[in-house]
């Protein structure tokens, strides 16, 4: 079975995750899980939120932080893409796992990273850039 | 194509990841990256002492920790396990990301760990097992 929300991500993510095309991927009922905290963020606007500030730390693929994915499993709804970038000389190595609904829309993200310096990098950039908003 | 390492894996990591056990599923050049640190430990021997004591502080499935896999995502020769556990009650979720070999040997071991409290955890207690050896 093809997987038909992940050509809708990657298109997306290439262009930096803006507000309005990550509106029309994610299901309403969307959840987010971010690597730092435990507490999962509920709902589509706080989901765009979240991955409009990543997009804007980690840029898209080939941008600032030379983002680009590196491995991609997929199994039927399911999808897990490890990724690596690079921040003020700091390696980052994560996965976004992604779980898809019946319509193909996004309704659970959870993003992953290591080692912990990374995490560390990506807590300080990602609260400055949820700051601005 | 059924993966024929995991069943493996599933069989030594109830078991509680015994190193006798865990040398037979391993391939000779083996690499295990850690969630904490960006270096990998390569080698089976390295990667036989890191599962160990990983099977230690997390304990078999049902142990101690409450350890237990919830989603797993297989395609061809690579898997990812997502997992959670309970220790001092932090609430850990990760993922076992596993590559296999074409003998179905593992040949990359994987490790993330969310969110950022479990992560010091795990840190301090992999820390005191693998200085018992």
């Amino acid at each position: 079975m093809r997987n038909h929300g992940l050509a809708a991500w990657h298109r997306v993510m290439a262009e930096g995750n803006p507000p309005d095309e990550l509106a029309k991927i994610l299901a309403d009922e969307a959840v987010f899980h971010s690597p730092v905290v435990h507490t999962p963020q509920v709902g589509k606007d706080k989901v765009i939120a979240y991955l409009a500030a990543a997009g804007q730390v980690l840029g898209a693929p080939g941008g600032h932080a030379n983002f680009r994915y590196v491995r991609e499993l997929v199994d039927g709804h399911e999808a897990c893409l490890e990724f690596i970038a690079e921040i003020d000389g700091i390696a980052i190595n994560g996965i976004d796992l992604i779980s898809f609904d019946r319509d193909w829309l996004i309704r659970d993200f959870k993003v992953m990273v290591r080692p912990l310096k990374a995490i560390g990098k990506l807590r300080e950039l990602m609260a400055a850039e949820l700051e601005k908003k």
